[in-house]
């Protein structure tokens, strides 16, 4: 089986899915799209208008959390048991919607509309901490995400916390669970490779003024 | 087993929830929550701070996407087949990515902010008939998504067409083998009941003025 991921000049939604592939042990190839330069002449090559997609086989599939979730159960990294699984995609989704709410705020500051970036940005801002207390009480004594072992649900989690915790420094610390749960992720030697090899945050990304976009002194 | 929905006095991401539990054929009461009234002030009650909330057997469980899964899953409407539940998943995320882009857009009216909503909308308006090619090209000779039998992908499908169809009229027809969808989910008994019996549309809801909120004559 072959895995290409398409996805554009950022960590985002598509460091999910490289984790994923990563700690799923599968090669892959990367085509990265430059946000500014190259995506919106060729966000029509792709079936939905939308990246990441993962290439399977030939076949494109599309939606972070389904090709997460596909890897998972394809490679033994998944639940079997319906109400674990079930309960295990509620914090995926939740904290997956505030992609939308940052995605949102990194593209009006691009625009200059420092009135939405603030609106987005206070979405996110309020979710967190909610969907980190849901985390937080779904951790077993092993550590994992409502197992006893690791899931796929542990590595997505893990490289969200890794993405929001440069837009919200210091609020993973606050769930010690979640805390500990992102850094036994990262110190996975596939992933500590990867985040000392990875290209550094692109501009676009720059957490610096998106949260207090007008408030105050820097 | 026991199922209660608690969700706001709203079609929206609830009738996708309600369609399911209909189709497969359990009962359930429901708790409505008037989305002006009392929404603001019941919200802290819920542990995502969000509805649907779908209480089974005494536990609450979140996310509309998850929710209508579980059910399928638990009640036989579901495919048994990895890749086929995947890129059924595919265009539920898809469809339902919608739903954050029309939430947004009938806040920022109710907020009275212009600007906002015309962009929200404009996001939904754009992807909608993408995300309608990408369904009817799954469509099969049977006319079900990627399956020879009825699955909860195709209620949940069919729900969310008939709410979209609100805003964007005459839409869903354009793709012949959706629109069949939709009606063949709408024709089942219990369905045609409830669309028969539901409340009306919330004013929140209202479609009038929101797609083209500030442009020429009515």
């Amino acid at each position: 089986m072959t895995y290409q991921l398409k996805y554009l000049s950022l960590r985002a939604r598509g460091e999910a899915v490289r984790w994923v592939l990563k700690v799923a042990g599968v090669t892959y190839t990367e085509e990265t799209i430059d946000i500014f330069r190259e995506w919106p002449g060729r966000k029509h090559e792709f079936k939905f208008r939308k990246v990441p997609e993962l290439v399977v086989d030939g076949k494109p599939l599309h939606q972070t959390t389904v090709i997460c979730r596909f890897l998972g159960e394809r490679h033994d990294l998944a639940s079997g048991d319906l109400w674990t699984t079930t309960r295990q995609m509620e914090v995926v989704e939740a904290l997956h919607d505030l992609a939308n709410s940052m995605a949102s705020a990194l593209m009006a500051r691009v625009q200059g509309d420092e009135e939405r970036q603030k609106v987005m940005v206070g979405l996110a801002e309020a979710q967190f901490p909610v969907v980190l207390s849901n985390i937080e009480e779904r951790i077993t004594n092993k550590g994992w995400i409502l197992s006893q072992q690791m899931t796929w649900v542990d590595v997505f989690i893990a490289a969200y916390l890794d993405v929001y915790e440069n837009y919200f420094p210091g609020e993973v610390a606050k769930f010690p669970l979640c805390e500990a749960l992102r850094r036994r992720v990262q110190d996975m030697p596939v992933i500590k490779a990867w985040r000392e090899e990875r290209p550094p945050w692109h501009p676009f990304e720059d957490p610096q003024g998106l949260v207090a976009p007008s408030g105050g002194p820097p």
